[in-house]
């Protein structure tokens, strides 16, 4: 099963980036999930389902170099739920909030992408962690019901509707004391634009840009950092690999207890992947894009 | 003695701020020192040298609600050198580029407005505490040479120059860990585009951006602080007016043992106030700009 993420168009860009690009005729760069058929290493036992970089593949093999993690058995989840809110997704959701961003009780805190796998978890450990109004921004009607109804954001506003930052001021006339970005761009602008004071900008991807063919006008609104006394900071998930079991912990118990809903959008086969990695930037995804390979496999 | 600083045109703007605009008919607001004339409170004496926001006038009345700071006796410095590098000016540099920026040795440091009163205090900062390379951006051939020879930083771009960022690329190869900026626009740009792994860029000001008429192009380069997991942050020097001591402690010493060089462009005369407050848009003044109101104030 291979997880389709906004960050696979970024590594095919010929540009300087976190990871090498992918050269044209290399196999695609992706995470992933896979059965062991076979091994001549303690590490890895047959019948273990592992995840890692599986690249867009039916086989890969595992080396020194090209490690895997094994899934613990008895989650008493099913793999498409693990690889969503247990895989990267999560935990990029998990740290992203509240190591980079530093959430504290009271925050005001704007997603955007908040119907996407990501945007979804963070706005959900938000008020699990004490935010005072979490509030998401997405593409269309249909996905800002889904993030207030089945996310449980307190409002959600559509990007495609006019007046971005002047509606952000409405729905939070105090300002943004955290914002979660996805998306780039218009959507960064017109956060930067209501930033708090000493408000904090979590950049995760920036969707909105990857597929730009032209330059984009720009962000004009970084000088509100200075009187803000703002900061906007980056990461990449790969840094806190070591982390990792912190936050599935916590994130498994959510799920436990019913207050961490997430949705798992599945494509079947191998040669869908392009398509699918498509439907990050045409927004006609449902939640965490998954394609299934193999279906035989599954979790214990 | 009125410092002329680039945020009292910000304070100009009819717009939120960090500071209420000044209203059309209001004085203009603006640090300075003064003598005291006379008092009714302990706080001050007869005859001591007070700074604070004196605003462009020739008296202003202390209270409590407007208090200003004596200016110790024995500093063995004359009031435009205080006002300078044991200011605001000074004490910006100081903690933007340490506690904001947290500067470590061994980092390569960018500075945009190098030959300008803060920039050319945060260079020399840098090399003092440790900075593998300095490089400064500044405007034209004669302010960079004195970027260079005058204040010691290893190389000076000239940002009316094309390619800056391809510029910078070539005198910082391995990146930027630290980039304290200025000036805004374009030069914010080609920094963000060049930023190392773990780079910070400190928000300072935004020079290039005060006095547009039209929609500057805005930032492109936003997503680097993603994949080189930089940190962008702002901050407003107010903030740090309890602290002011500790910088003015060190910032002193390196005067005295000259390490610290700096200039001053003294304006006589206060109806020369707003063509000095122009002078730090043309690039006409040469180090920090101080309009004399008085030429009889003097430090004992």
């Amino acid at each position: 099963m291979l997880s389709i993420d906004p960050t696979i168009r970024t590594w095919m860009n010929d540009a300087p980036g976190y990871l090498p690009p992918i050269a044209i005729g290399d196999v695609v760069r992706s995470s992933g999930a896979g059965v062991v058929v076979e091994s001549q290493s303690p590490r890895y036992e047959v019948g273990d389902v592992v995840t890692g970089f599986t690249n867009w593949q039916e086989w890969v093999l595992a080396d020194a170099d090209h490690r895997f993690t094994v899934i613990p058995k008895g989650l008493g989840l099913d793999l498409a739920t693990v690889m969503n809110v247990l895989g990267a997704t999560g935990v990029t959701a998990y740290f992203g909030l509240l190591d980079v961003g530093g959430l504290v009780p009271g925050d005001v805190v704007l997603v955007s992408g908040a119907a996407g796998a990501t945007g979804s978890v963070v706005g959900q450990v938000a008020r699990a962690r004490g935010a005072k109004q979490v509030v998401g921004i997405a593409g269309g009607p249909a996905k800002c019901t889904e993030v207030v109804e089945d996310y449980g954001f307190d409002a959600c506003l559509d990007y495609r509707e006019p007046h971005l930052a002047r509606r952000l001021h409405e729905a939070c006339p105090e300002g943004i004391d955290l914002f979660f970005d996805n998306v780039g761009g218009e959507v960064l602008d017109a956060g930067l634009s209501n930033i708090a004071l000493h408000g904090r900008i979590v950049l995760c991807g920036a969707i909105s840009q990857y597929n730009a063919m032209e330059r984009p006008p720009g962000i004009a609104n970084t000088a509100m950092l200075i009187g803000r006394r703002g900061r906007m900071q980056g990461f990449i998930i790969l840094d806190y690999a070591s982390r990792f079991p912190e936050a599935q912990r916590e994130l498994a118990a959510m799920v436990a207890n019913g207050t961490l809903k997430h949705h798992e959008h599945l494509v079947h086969g191998l040669e869908q992947a392009p398509d699918a990695l498509n439907l990050l930037f045409t927004g006609g995804n449902h939640g965490k894009t998954l394609v299934v390979v193999d279906e035989t496999v599954q979790l214990d």
